[in-house]
């Protein structure tokens, strides 16, 4: 079976786009919606130890599902350890993201992604989907062009499998895709993102921050990456993301490190 | 200069006992320590964009800082953009977290492994430090072993530099950690934790649900693994994260999928 999840809440215009796509290639009984309560934007991996969670079973005009009261990552342990403990899930799909999540920034901070990440972990393959949005949000015709792609890529993995040697694909969708959009496989840019921080003082005097960032200058971009594609070309990215690759030569020059001490740091 | 984090809090005493052994090896001057006002575990690379983020300047017997409103990557970013955006930081170091994040999912949803995860986004090296507990907690020479290993592997940096194709390192120490316990270049241990969920139901006949989880049986680590050697061996773990290697065979195998639909899945 295929859990769908997102980090933009059960009730998000995103989710019932993937959710819409998901049946037209698998069928209704075979996908399960286990989105959280609410928006979790920018929740990164994070589980919910410390508190309960709560799980409602929710029934819109065009999703039903299970809300849970955390995060995305709760999302999937939820349904692998409880909802769906004694069925097989296949799959996790993510999204379909309100804004792109490109860039290593975009993949590490996001729910939308850290979803996905958390089924690699437990052994679950996973795609996550996010759609770059523009100012004045984005139109219904758009939605319908990317639930189209989304509806083709999902066919062609069922068709020949999902990439053995890959955990989870991180797949964004330009503002302007179309039902003809290409899709390039890409590298990840390292940052698409210029930070800032606001500081405010409050009626009683009091200052506070805001953090917030635009997007880097394309040029910046690197070309082949993710965010070049994306907002250069505007095609449709999709960038393996590795769990746990470790390049030789970075773990060489850790033990050079530990050996150049006797292998006992002191 | 040397930014000082954690998940814990900037009254926890792991972020004590991290911020002497900075000191002694950087001095005072050279350290600063900016940490969540309060306990943020597993909060993985959680960012605040949705509220603004309050800081506070703290000074205890011990550490002397600001305590944020915010997760362990706010806290970095506010070091990085807003509190010290004037002077040159060179390193991020994280912890000591009560308690050990081996293995990949500890790698990927705590706290004190994504506010150096973080530092990489923005082109700072980081060393994340986790000290095991055991049932009882942690006594006090316990951490002072911890912070005469911690204080050797710094030293040990300033003298040979940090590994140059290297953006973090995340060390785990045992709770037998004594003044000579030796240290190991390790690989990741995929998961660490046997998960669970305990559903529950409150007085007023609701269910709620707690994720929990126990440490797989040591037996099952593989050798040469964060989690073996901590575990089994009792050593100090080092290992090498990679932010964006990518396997290229994973990279062709996208690549096929994109290409066997002709560049453009439809």
């Amino acid at each position: 079976m295929i859990i769908i999840t997102n980090d933009d809440g059960i009730y998000s215009i995103g989710i019932k786009t993937l959710y819409k796509a998901a049946v037209s290639v698998f069928g209704r009984s075979a996908v399960a919606v286990v989105a959280p309560s609410g928006p979790r934007s920018a929740s990164g991996m994070s589980l919910t130890f410390h508190k309960p969670l709560r799980v409602e079973h929710v029934k819109t005009s065009s999703v039903t599902g299970y809300a849970v009261s955390g995060t995305p990552a709760d999302c999937v342990y939820m349904a692998r350890y409880e909802l769906f403990k004694n069925r097989r899930i296949d799959l996790v799909l993510s999204g379909m993201n309100d804004g792109s999540n490109a860039g290593m920034e975009g993949i590490e901070s996001s729910g939308t992604v850290s979803a996905v990440k958390f089924g690699a972990i437990v052994d679950i393959k996973g795609i996550a989907f996010s759609l770059e949005t523009e100012k004045g949000g984005i139109d219904s015709a758009t939605y319908e062009n990317a639930s189209k792609r989304v509806s083709s890529l999902l066919s062609a993995v069922k068709r020949q499998g999902f990439p053995k040697k890959v955990d989870i694909l991180n797949v964004n969708l330009p503002a302007s895709v179309r039902s003809d959009t290409p899709m390039k496989a890409c590298s990840i840019e390292y940052t698409m993102f210029q930070k800032f921080v606001a500081p405010r003082t409050d009626p009683r005097g009091r200052k506070y921050y805001w953090l917030w960032s635009t997007r880097k200058d394309s040029k910046r971009f690197a070309k082949g990456s993710d965010c070049y594609e994306l907002f250069v070309n505007k095609m449709i990215t999709i960038t393996p993301v590795s769990m746990s690759v470790l390049d030789q030569t970075q773990f060489d020059e850790v033990e050079a490190l530990v050996a150049a001490n006797g292998g006992s740091l002191s």
